[in-house]
């Protein structure tokens, strides 16, 4: 039995997480969640699943929920914020945190959870793009496994099993290239909130659709891979696959290519993170090749969707300028979604910020709070302003 | 240092495995070699590799290289047919047989090697198809690695590393699909040995690509499937990928499938099962998919390629029935390449001996033996007639 918490249990990856351990009752036992203020749903989690606590960041939604157990005399215990986080992914009855939570929000609670020696399923892309260096040493020394939870990374995880490290060659992360693939930058400069956030192969949350949009995600992705896998910059690429099949793929030095393919459902890398190095019977669909369309594979155009390359950039320089690109990304990620800035002024602001704010090599946690803060102080109060 | 011999050394794949040694002399040492009649070849090996064996199967050929050692007083040693194949199979200073003959004269120095304990890289598909059960259980028994060199076990045998072996749902064996792939039956009667030979994909020898035309040659790889890596029948799929990129996968029951990939040359999987556990540096050109074709998949006609259907009809009803099958194959295609039959001839042969012929369950090597013989000659003799 795996006893798990989740932390951003009522989005995206959170709710599909609770799918996976609704179908391995036998497996799973679900000990604590979080959530921002999504009260309905973590009463719906309390009711069906019963954890030992629930967290909520926002206050009126922690009093809400709180009496809401108070008054039906359930034992699930309601808290607070960070605080509540923080105990929640350091229980010592917990086996396995889920960090499912979007944003630099998920970093402190990560640490927490390797310093108190839990495995780590990481959905949370920034919390090894920001503090890459000081999460990867953290978890050696407290011998604890940082397992992928998105598509890309759980398929590079899977074509690695068995081989040696040394062997690799090449990661090559695949990118259905979003929305907007094919078009260029002059085509891009009146695009909708609403085009961007409509994904032709994922069904995901609005901040990494939009992401997903610039290609910015498959920058935090690079940076990401860098950092869990142990491999260079120029040797993991970037390959435009639209069809999504294949989800990421590892190229040997003998030349010989390890791809894994799946349905674009996010269950699959929850549930093998879940239950590795086990397998379980499938909770998704079958991929049936008497039945696929073609597949195939384009270069990522760099100067249209720049935030990819300039996450390449800052991963290659290292130290804090990947955190002073995510605060960057994160805010005008907000400010493009409450029609403050354009589409293109996502890049636009991330290269500024990159070219405005100092780099700290050896970079301490505080270090990272402080930029990330720093930065997105900056954008919002540079860019926010209401047109 | 591996020490290897090489079972039919003068062919496609054994040229492909002496490219593979020169690259890497200081891995491997050749110790011995053989050839059906290639006198010239043969030669050209003894002077650049300096064997202490070499087999001719033909007599004439066995003299004209022995006089050739000794006029040029060079050391090795040159054995004749069958006993001096079974000689260089079991040296006690040999590590690895690489068992690249093509055809049933592959099976009794296989089994030779298994029992003197030798690894055996197995590029003759022959050995399992007609034995598998016995060559499995020998293998067992003397604790010896089996390696598939041909594109598709090797890819197979690559995606089931560091997995488990109950976790495997399916197994995806991937076909070009031959030179005659979406072609009907009428549209067969007429084909030459000429456009038979032309293989869209890969350089291979005469039989093999013959084979591929007919789809038999998927039809042997299943049934080698079923016994390398203990799957059903069932459980083994045949997709046609005419790009040949993706050498084959395997699905996991979680749904989840690893596929290996690569450029169409045998040097890789030669390489590989050389190497295995380690990884070399390439001798094969890089996938390159920022310039990759598209990929497709498509059903197998089975139809009108009967023998693919023949072949997993054979392998489910097991015993010597795989034998029969190869047999008449074996001699169907001699009759087929000397222009004595037609291509669609081939497919009826095969069912008339399938249904001809009785099928012992528990059979001996003397069984599997006795029942080549007796398949093939009456093969030649009711087709072979001169038309």
């Amino acid at each position: 039995m795996k006893r798990i918490t989740i932390l951003g249990a009522t989005g995206s990856i959170g709710t599909q997480t609770l799918e996976v351990i609704r179908r391995e009752r036998e497996k799973f036992h679900l000990v604590a969640v979080s959530a921002n203020n999504s009260c309905k749903k973590i009463i719906g989690i309390i009711n069906e699943f019963n954890p030992s606590y629930a967290v909520l960041s926002n206050e009126k939604a922690y009093e809400e929920v709180r009496d809401y157990c108070v008054n039906n005399n359930l034992k699930t215990k309601i808290l607070l914020g960070m605080e509540g986080l923080n105990t929640i992914s350091t229980l010592p009855e917990v086996d396995v945190v889920v960090t499912s939570v979007v944003g630099m929000i998920g970093l402190v609670p990560t640490l927490k959870a390797i310093e108190a020696g839990k495995d780590i399923a990481l959905a949370n892309k920034e919390t090894l793009v920001v503090a890459g260096k000081l999460v990867i040493s953290e978890a050696e020394k407290y011998n604890v496994k940082i397992l992928p939870v998105d598509s890309e990374h759980s398929a590079i995880f899977q074509c690695l099993q068995g081989n040696k490290r040394e062997d690799v060659r090449e990661l090559l992360l695949t990118a259905s290239g979003g929305p907007f693939r094919g078009r260029k930058r002059e085509e891009l400069l009146q695009v909708t909130v609403e085009e961007a956030l409509k994904h032709p192969r994922w069904d995901m949350g609005k901040k990494i659709s939009i992401d997903s949009a610039t290609l910015m995600n498959k920058g935090l992705e690079v940076i990401e891979a860098h950092w869990l896998f142990d491999v260079d910059y120029d040797n993991i690429k970037v390959v435009v696959h639209p069809q999504s099949v294949i989800h990421s793929m590892v190229e040997y030095k003998d030349g010989s290519v390890v791809a894994q393919l799946g349905s674009t459902d996010m269950k699959l890398p929850i549930q093998y993170a879940l239950n590795y190095p086990d397998r379980e019977e499938a909770i998704v669909a079958k991929l049936d090749f008497y039945d696929m369309e073609n597949l195939t594979f384009e270069k990522p155009d760099l100067e249209t969707f720049k935030p990819l390359k300039l996450a390449y950039k800052a991963g290659k320089i290292g130290g804090t300028m990947p955190a002073i690109l995510n605060a960057a990304n994160e805010a005008a990620v907000e400010l493009f979604l409450s029609k403050r800035i354009k589409f293109l002024d996502i890049g636009n602001i991330l290269e500024e910020c990159m070219s405005r704010f100092e780099v700290i090599d050896n970079y301490s946690l505080e270090d990272i709070l402080n930029i990330d803060k720093e930065v997105k102080q900056y954008v919002i109060n540079k860019f926010g302003v209401d047109r």
